[in-house]
């Protein structure tokens, strides 16, 4: 059995909320007291954890943020994956793709190494980039669909996302353990999306500070047990005056919607 | 002016070799006297960058097979650049690509914590997934456009990489330091990338294990300046009998070619 669909599917279950709580903690946005800290990332990221671990369907650090700033941030990020509850699933957002005998080897990274339930990949080198992630059966693997950001009008648009769209579904069918990442900025195409794939986990960013629409979203994305998608929101929360308040709104605001 | 391009034209010259030594360091291929030691990565790659040091034009390490290992993986990466002689250009082979603010992390990462010349990048989010790369005007970035393997066929070809391509120029012509990594396994469709993109550096990889045609590669990728254009091996060149003749070999079979 899947660990990510086990773990995600219990909690939007037992905790009634789709909300991903992205940790894409930069030294340079969190609070004075958190930044004088000797650990200031880690000493951040136990304080949103701790606030928002109620309305958390989900956590998604983005690396980035980690690489960053070198072996601490890796040190960093190692230990916050240590605070999170191990009921809730970690999606480890690295958007990795490449050869296959080197897709294996970040397979592992994020998986093994890191120990992350689900990861984010980049489609564009096609089916032997992906296929070493689906290989671990008990993990789940997102891949990017169509964008949140202004960027996703360059290639992916107007029918790129389509055709990832469909190799995902074949993926899916094949493996069970392959979702899309498809941004909230394009409501209108959600839905086209989710006809192509019609039960595999959607996660969605592009909500809050990117201006994503979440009535037309939540919707769109919706699978036949109406669930199957989690909302992301990492500025928005982690970085608002009261995390664990902006964290219930999310939480809420959707479940009205649904 | 561009540090990538000072060094790689200066190597070019003064050493006549085309010779990207790909640093992919699976510690299951390397040979059991370095898998015994303390720092198996670093003790294999030091072996490497000692015996091609005189025949590589730059080296490319691939993060994969250092995430793979956790903290001691990129320990043992950055204890490797410091090995790597400082004339002798670095592109961390990486495929990043997210969203701007995430771009500039990654590119952060590479440029300013691991001190790389250069970077390789996924294009599939589009321009601000990859300008944030380039603002480090000292440093260059090759964005895929069309890979060595069998996963290119997918979404790249038939003619979305031609769209890459074309970005690749225009990005080339606005910042000065965009190059493409095209596959030695495309050879036919080296001449038309070439086309699109008449002077920026192309990275070469799909040569060796990879079976790409060494002669129809060549001649097609060179800029008017009969360079532009690196050839990369990583397996074929670091798990070989003789590294260093290796290096050597294929010097001199690109040199004969040009």
């Amino acid at each position: 059995m899947n660990k990510f669909l086990d773990k995600i599917n219990k909690r939007i279950a037992e905790r009634k909320t789709f909300v991903c709580v992205g940790l894409d903690t930069d030294i340079a946005k969190i609070p004075a007291r958190f930044q004088k800290s000797p650990e200031p990332l880690l000493e951040f990221n136990k304080y949103i954890i701790a606030a928002t671990q109620d309305y958390a369907a989900c956590y998604k650090p983005n690396l980035a943020f980690y690489e960053m700033h070198g072996l601490s941030g890796w040190q960093a990020l190692a230990a916050t994956l240590k605070c999170i509850p191990p009921e809730i699933p970690v999606i480890l957002d690295a958007k990795r793709g490449d050869i296959g005998n080197t897709s294996q080897a970040y397979a592992q990274a994020v998986f093994a190494e890191f120990g992350a339930d689900a990861v984010t990949l980049a489609p564009y080198m096609g089916e032997d980039s992906i296929t070493p992630f689906l290989a671990y059966k008990e993990n789940y693997s997102f891949v990017l669909c169509l964008t949140s950001n202004q960027g996703s009008q360059d290639f992916q648009k107007p029918d790129l996302y389509k055709k990832v769209a469909a190799k995902i579904q074949d993926w899916h069918a094949r493996y069970g353990n392959c979702g899309a990442v498809v941004g909230a900025t394009h409501p209108q195409e959600i839905s086209g999306i989710r006809e192509i794939i019609p039960e595999a986990f959607l996660l969605i960013p592009g909500i809050g500070v990117q201006g994503g629409d979440l009535d037309s979203t939540i919707r769109a994305a919706q699978n036949t047990q109406n669930s199957g998608f989690i909302i992301n929101s990492s500025r928005g929360i982690i970085y608002a005056e009261n995390p664990r308040i902006e964290a219930e709104k999310l939480r809420d605001a959707i479940n009205q919607l649904i």
